[in-house]
């Protein structure tokens, strides 16, 4: 019998409408594996926090983090006017997220890019360019770069306001995730696409020798320089060209939002956050705090995380793909939430009527 | 009579190709106008310079560039493994067009993401979220941020490479292009989208904080805080929503690229690079090594960069309207090339015979 400690950060906004599904998933998971526990650990994060506390990453919900066997988040922010009622420094993406990844060093960002072409009608690309359907890994760097380098405000000699901030890598920071990359291709199609933009910035200079080291320990991989912004363009006009895609902290935030964008919806972009020791677990999506209590988000990008930490933290890969599996049911039986799909032609459910379906599929 | 001198630099790749037809444009534009000459002056830029002289941007072609009026530039780069060739601080774009942009001190590049309805075939985007065609014009803070500031480069104490480079930004830097912003959406919609990314970056923090104190001049223009992730999902989901987006420099170079995804292709995204006494002007796209010489590259956007060179340098707004329009009557007419139109129904022509139809339209 294994018994895992799971810590819940529901967070703000549509957080906890959609937690509250993927733990009635997890419960029916646990329900089923006779030889599986979960012990789950309900903490306060973000701004909730804040509120209640006076901190965003509150004690209690680090002492939770750090007992857990790996963590389940559900999403953090404000509206830009709500948030200006919070310290910069304590606001929930300094103040609780981006310590959380920092505490766990979560370096490696699984964001996977993914619509199966019997539910391209929530793509906003033409059928024609889908083709097959959407299938990508993106695999960002999550602990290092802009969002961590020393940051300086102040005022110049001349009386000016002015901001520095650094974007920093050092080898071995870019090894680990590279070689991340590598191994997932060397799973997948054996293509990693590698993001960068050396023509302009010494960072990626770096990155791309470190690419070309690792490369020689996986001759079977065959690896494609492109530019960010060339990335961008194409992730748009052809994103079949693209199976894995590896890229820095800032650049991974972009892009892989890009990606929810040809799904149709960050609502489809699950993602984990993985570290030498302990991995956390998040939808790609925001707050949302415009539909929050409304009962019309959709819990597909939560729930998918609950998958891969099924998969990922708990080898449980079959429960995982069943999982899948019961969620694309959903969809493809025509049932979804209003926030997906506004004008389609779908039956439309609240946020928990699609958890309750998933589990009936299950 | 108004003599204007204008520097070319056709540079590398398919740039001499497409300039070859915006120089066609420039002469049949002179043609019509008696009071009107342009004195063109070609010059070496990019690789083809530094194989030339052993400088991307030589003393001669800085010379032409002084001396000039305005700077019609096509395209630079070679391909990564081609770029290998030529020291990393001469490679076209460290070497000849960065300088180019802080010399004259180009701070803001307005990048017109436009599709009409009748174009909407060359977009990836299904017609019913393209509606009644695409409109934006992004505006990218071009001399500032990452791209210019400082970079250091090294070995550590534990005897590992790192890298560091510099985000800088100061209040006046950010005010001038925000100006712009402003001041371009009070001529259109009234509306202007800030693209930032403030829950991460203190430069953003600033950046928002003149926001707010331009809108004061500004009481008639709404401005929409969004953050640059949030803004890549919905350029894709609802480009509709977007008509002036303003920006810092590498946010402006992803997100603009990802406009020439929406559009089809970045051949249809010509630009201006405005400075404080000089301007010039460029296609957003790259060199593309791979098609160059093969006369199948699409000019539009070099010749749109004639366009808003005629509007922006030398103030002949009718000119640029016509020139529009006639580039706009060749695709509706049912012709391209083959770069932009590799599967659909258009009757394919060359480079030159499009800038040829252009100016019979003309
Ligand atoms: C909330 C924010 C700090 C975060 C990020 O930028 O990493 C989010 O956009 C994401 O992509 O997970
Ligand atoms: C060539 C490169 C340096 C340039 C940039 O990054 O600014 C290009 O991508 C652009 O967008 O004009």
């Amino acid at each position: 019998m294994k018994n895992y400690k799971i810590a819940l950060l529901a967070g703000d906004g549509i957080g906890p409408e959609v937690m509250k599904e993927a733990v009635k998933v997890l419960k029916l998971v646990e329900q089923r594996n006779k030889d599986v526990s979960f012990e789950l650990n309900d903490v306060l994060f973000g701004a909730a926090a804040y509120f209640a506390t006076g901190k965003s990453f509150p004690e209690e919900t680090i002492k939770a983090c750090d007992e857990a066997d790996a963590i389940l988040k559900g999403t953090i922010g404000l509206s830009h006017e709500e948030s200006k009622k919070i310290p910069v420094d304590e606001q929930p993406e300094r103040g609780a997220l981006l310590p959380l990844r920092r505490r766990y060093n979560t370096y490696a960002n699984f964001r996977p890019v993914y619509l199966p072409k019997a539910l391209s009608h929530f793509s906003p690309l033409k059928q024609e360019v889908i083709g097959e359907g959407i299938d990508i890994m993106i695999i960002r760097e999550l602990v290092g770069g802009l969002y961590f380098g020393h940051k300086e405000v102040g005022v110049n000699e001349d009386g000016k306001r002015y901001v520095r901030e650094v974007l920093e890598y050092d080898e071995d920071q870019i090894r680990q995730i590279i070689v991340v990359g590598f191994e997932v291709a060397q799973k997948r199609k054996k293509v990693l696409h590698n993001i960068h933009k050396s023509n302009v910035l010494k960072s990626s200079v770096l990155w791309n020798e470190i690419v070309d080291e690792v490369a020689v320990d996986f001759p079977d991989v065959e690896v494609k320089n492109i530019l960010v912004d060339a990335a961008a363009t194409y992730l748009c006009l052809n994103p079949a060209q693209f199976d894995v895609m590896v890229m820095e902290n800032m650049f991974g935030d972009i892009l892989s939002d890009q990606g929810g964008g040809i799904l149709g919806s960050l609502g489809l972009m699950p993602s984990a956050c993985k570290g030498p020791e302990k991995s956390y677990y998040e939808p790609s999506h925001g707050s949302a705090p415009d539909i929050a209590g409304k009962g019309i988000a959709n819990p597909y990008s939560m729930i998918g995380s609950v998958a891969l930490m099924l998969e990922m933290s708990f080898g449980m890969e079959q429960e995982a793909k069943n999982l899948w599996a019961a969620m694309q049911s959903v969809f493809a039986a025509g049932f979804s939430t209003p926030d997906l799909s506004k004008d389609s032609e779908a039956t439309l459910i609240s946020t928990e009527k699609f958890g309750d379906m998933v589990c009936a599929a299950l």
